[in-house]
This record gives structure tokens, sequence and C-alpha cells, in this order.
């Protein structure tokens, strides 16, 4: 059987474990073509509060009474389709599932990093890297000397953001939820200073951090800890929008304050990303980021929930800020 | 005798009349390399706020007692410096004041379109021109079959960025503050459509004129009209921030919808501009807008105030939006 974590209700704002039911289904005949997939990990992400809300985005919202769309690594049990074969390793945008038909469209990629563990599919070597690769190296564009700062500096993306830039010669700031984060920041992702925002001036702290301003931030939440940033533009910032992890709802719009004059005094730019627009260069940033992992440049933390019932809660654990690295599902 | 105005107290938001007096003082000894200059016209520009106010800037503020600091164009009438000739026209930040000793740093350029009217150097031939040039070019980066959207559509900048837009083959829809100058943009300034922001809804407006969404957003107010627009990015969207006429105070910073979302969908990109960045380049501007000028594709509309006394009320009057047109005085 094919036990499926259900969206049952649509949620306003952050999905919570209510809005979600677990379900079983007789596992699907394999047509010509296609192949069967039992997923090992499910990922939590931060974008499925998008999906589970109906309103504009990127992708058409999930369905009430559909398997809650994510990404998922696993291994193809079963196959009709002569490109993937038993026991080939696969990840992709499977859903909460434990069994995933493909005919190969929803594969992101196959998984031949076999040296490294499969779960980092799902983080550092999958969606997460990709992220903070690309946003960091491209909109951001950081030079080296350069300070940049990292909001959710501990989390999946941002401790490769904050690694990423101390890779290429930069001073990195981090910004994050806790002391411990704060010390995960600092000893294991090679931030250069760490801020925590609950107990910490956000502004102040930015402002004695960065003396000379802010050359780039990275920016995951959006909110409060967002415009504290941009009062300490350098000249010629850039603010790379990646998530807006802070904000509940975004019907109708909150209100903030402008950032029309910070922009324009400091000549910033700032600019949304989503990575799928880099589909084609996935290869080239997955090799890079698999070599700086093998040769200890690039650290990741995983926080692996055990079991598919602890999936309905996973997303509001993330928006609570409560996970401690990559938040993985290992799928029973 | 040197008649000045002068800035006699610290306005708040926008300069009015009563921030200034008008006072006269003996016109100096010229110093060798020093030399003489008689204004003909003073510009009044938008930027005048900032510099009036005692706010973190981009120059810092005008002294209390001190002449305005504003851009005038005038006839050199006796020099001890060799570069400069008696008749020679000059540019640059002269100041509100009859008289102006310069040793020549503050001269922008000396003005050889002898042959176009010599107050086009304060308005197409001068910053505004220069701003929407590099502005529309080098922050929107238009390309050929895009849709443009103006804000202050009619005024000496905006109009310009609109006619621009249309030399580069772009569509081009205009915003402004009344069914004049919704006319003056369709008719006299070439926008494909022209939206009179105080009478119709400028979402509703944006949204019909622009069914595949906004290219490139040229943005001189940042305020409810910037909202509108935000609302109707297509993806890939550049938002150039030139201006913030639609804000009277930026301390403490005024609240408005958040921007991330809308930035983070469409992967847009807002983008601040100042023109003193492009001074290396204002030569290659200068010449290409006298060539669009004499070749009659550059349309420009000058509204002058006759008379000193009419410049202490001429700030105040563009953020009231009274103007038709490049806003100069006529100095008697």
């Amino acid at each position: 059987m094919n036990r499926r974590v259900i969206l049952s209700s649509r949620p306003k704002g952050v999905p919570q474990a209510k809005h979600f039911s677990i379900d079983e289904a007789p596992v699907p005949d394999l047509a010509e073509g296609e192949f069967l997939i039992r997923n090992a990990y499910w990922s939590a992400d931060p974008a499925q509060r998008g999906w589970a809300n109906d309103a504009p985005n990127y992708l058409p919202p999930v369905a009430i009474g559909d398997p809650m769309r994510g990404f998922a690594v696993g291994k193809v049990i079963e196959s009709r389709n002569p490109d993937y074969a038993e026991g080939d390793a696969v990840t992709g945008m499977f859903g909460w599932q434990t069994h995933a038909v493909s005919n190969g469209e929803n594969v992101d990629r196959k998984v031949t990093e076999t040296d490294l563990p499969l779960s980092l599919a799902l983080g550092v070597l999958g969606l997460n890297g990709i992220t903070a690769y690309f946003c960091l190296l491209e909109v951001c564009a950081p030079k080296a000397g350069e300070t940049v700062v990292v909001s959710t500096a501990a989390g999946a993306v941002g401790s490769a953001v904050g690694q990423i830039a101390k890779i290429k010669g930069c001073r990195t700031v981090g910004i994050t939820g806790s002391d411990e984060k704060a010390e995960l920041c600092r000893q294991r992702f090679g931030y250069d200073l760490a801020i925590n925002y609950k107990t910490e001036n956000v502004a102040k702290a930015i402002k004695a951090a960065c003396p000379d301003g802010v050359d780039c931030y990275f920016d995951n939440t959006s909110g409060p800890i967002s415009d504290a940033v941009m009062a300490n533009l350098a000249k010629g910032a850039r603010i790379a929008i990646c998530g807006t992890a802070a904000i509940q709802d975004w019907d109708p719009l909150p209100q903030g304050p402008r950032v029309h004059r910070q922009l324009l005094v400091a000549r910033a730019r700032m600019q949304g990303f989503i990575a799928f627009d880099y589909q084609a260069r996935f290869p080239e940033a997955l090799s890079q980021l698999a070599d700086w992992v093998r040769e200890g440049k690039l650290s990741y933390n995983e926080h692996v929930l055990d079991g598919l019932a602890a999936a309905p809660g996973a997303i509001a654990m993330l928006y609570r800020g409560e996970n401690t690295g990559k938040l993985v599902i290992r799928v029973d």
C-alpha cells in the first residue's frame, strides 16, 4: 500500500498538522515507460507553505485531497522504463507518499554521489545547496573582501551561503534565532560574527558588525530582520530575496518600512530569486558542492524526523524555527 | 550686488517659501584661477528637498544661512582662469544666486549646443535628460517590444524616459496627475497609453494597460502609484528607483506594502539610481540627447517662473505637481 500525507483542508498562512491527514491507497500498476520509486526521505521546505495556499505563485496550489507536494529521494524498486533501472537512486518532486509512480518527468536527477549519504540530495546536494550557490553567486555576486550578511544563517540554505561566501574570500555575518545556533554559525559554518535576533537589537548589532556597511544581504526572512539590515547598506549593495520566512501571510500584503529611499541613496539592488530558473546549470552547482563537501569545506546539518507521522507538523516546525539544520522526514 | 535665495530655516519634509529669504551681498573679487558667472536660469529639482533637510543623503545638507544649492546655467562675465573666457556658457552647481564665483570645480560643463536654447542645459540637455538616459537604459535596460511604465510621465525626466523607450522600440504607459498631462503624454511625448492617477484606479488601469505585466518601471514617486505598479510585474521585471516624489518625509521611514514577495515571485529587480555615478559618461548621453532633439525625436516642455522672487516657492510647487514640464527660474 502507498501511505500518503494528504492536504485535507486549505490553510491561510503556515500549514499546520491539522491541515493534513494520512491515508493509504493501492500502489498503481506501472504503464509502459513508468517506474516505481520507494521514497527514503521527504524534504520539508518553506516553499511548501506557498504551495499549500491558494494564492498567486510560481506553481499552482496543491489540490485538497492530493498528497502534499514535496521533494523526496528514494530508490527505483520496479521499472518499465529503460532509462531507470531497479536500484537507481533518484530525487525529484515525488510528493509526501511512500511510493511514487514516475515517467521521469518529475525526476530532478539520478543521485550519483554514491560516496555521500543519500539524504544530502534533499539538502546541501539538493535545492538548498543549489539555491545557496546560485542566489549568492549570481544575485548577490559577492567580491572577495566584501561583507556578506545572511539571515536564517544556521539553516539549510543559510549555512551553505555563509560557507560559500567564505570560500569566495568574503567576511560573513550570520543572523539566527538562538545562542546555540549563533555558536553553530561561528564554530561549524565559519561565520566571522553571528547575531541572535531574539536577544540583540539587530539594527545596532549589524551597524557594529559592518562598520563599512553591508555589501551583500542574503535574505531568507523579508521581515523585521531585513528592515534592520536595510538600514545599514553599503554603496552598491545587493540584496537577494530568497525566502520570506518571517511573514506568515501575504494576502493582503503586510506593511513594512518603504525601502525606496534606502535603495536610492545606496544605489542598491534588491532582487528576487527562484532556483528553478537555473535548472540548466544545476549539474555545475552539484558537482562543485559535492567537491566542497568531500574536501571538508562545506559542512551541513540535518534534522531528521523519524517516520511519516511526523510530516504533517514539519512545515509549521520550520516556520517556528525549531529545526537545527535541513529538516527531512525519514520515511518508514 | 549678488542677489541670493538663502535657506533661512531647516524644513522637515518639503521646503516651503517660508524656509527661504532673499538677500544681497557684494560680488566677491576674483582670485587668480577664478571666474564670475552671471546666472541666466536656475533649476528647481526634487533633489533639493533632500539637500535642504538634515538627513543622511549622498551630499551634506545645505547650511542655514547659505544660498540654496541648485543647478544653474549662465555666462562667464569676467575671468582670471585661462580655461574660461568671457562669453562662455557654463552649467553647474552655481546655487540660487545671481552671481557665482567659480574655480571650475562646480562646473558640470561648457554648453556647446549653441544652436539650441541655453535653458535646455537644465533640462533635457542637463541632469533630467542624463537621468532619463542612464536610469532607463542602464537600470531598466529595456528590450524592444517590452512594456515600460513611467511615473511622473509628463515631467522633465519622465517625458524623456517615455520618448527614449519609444526610440528603443518599447511600448510605453505613462502615469500622470491630470487629464491635461495625460493628453500631453499621448500627443507630445508619444506614450501609447496614459493614466491619470487622480481619477483612475491605478492598479486596475495598469493591469488593463499591461496584460502581460510590466517589464520595466521607471519610478519617480516611491508611493501608492508604485505600489499599484508592483502588483503587475512581469517575470524578470526591472524597477528603477529614480525619485521619491510621493513621499513627503523619510524620517521615520514611512510604511508601505512589503515588496519582497512580489520581487521573488517575478524574479524582479528593484534598484536605486543616482546620475552622478555616470559622470564619466555624461558626454555620450548629451551628444545623443542633443541629436534626438535636433531630429525632432525628443520633445521637451519647460515651465519658466519669471524672476528670482518666485524661487522660494518653486520646490513646493514641484511636489504639488503644479508644474508642466521642467521647472526653471529665469533670473532677472
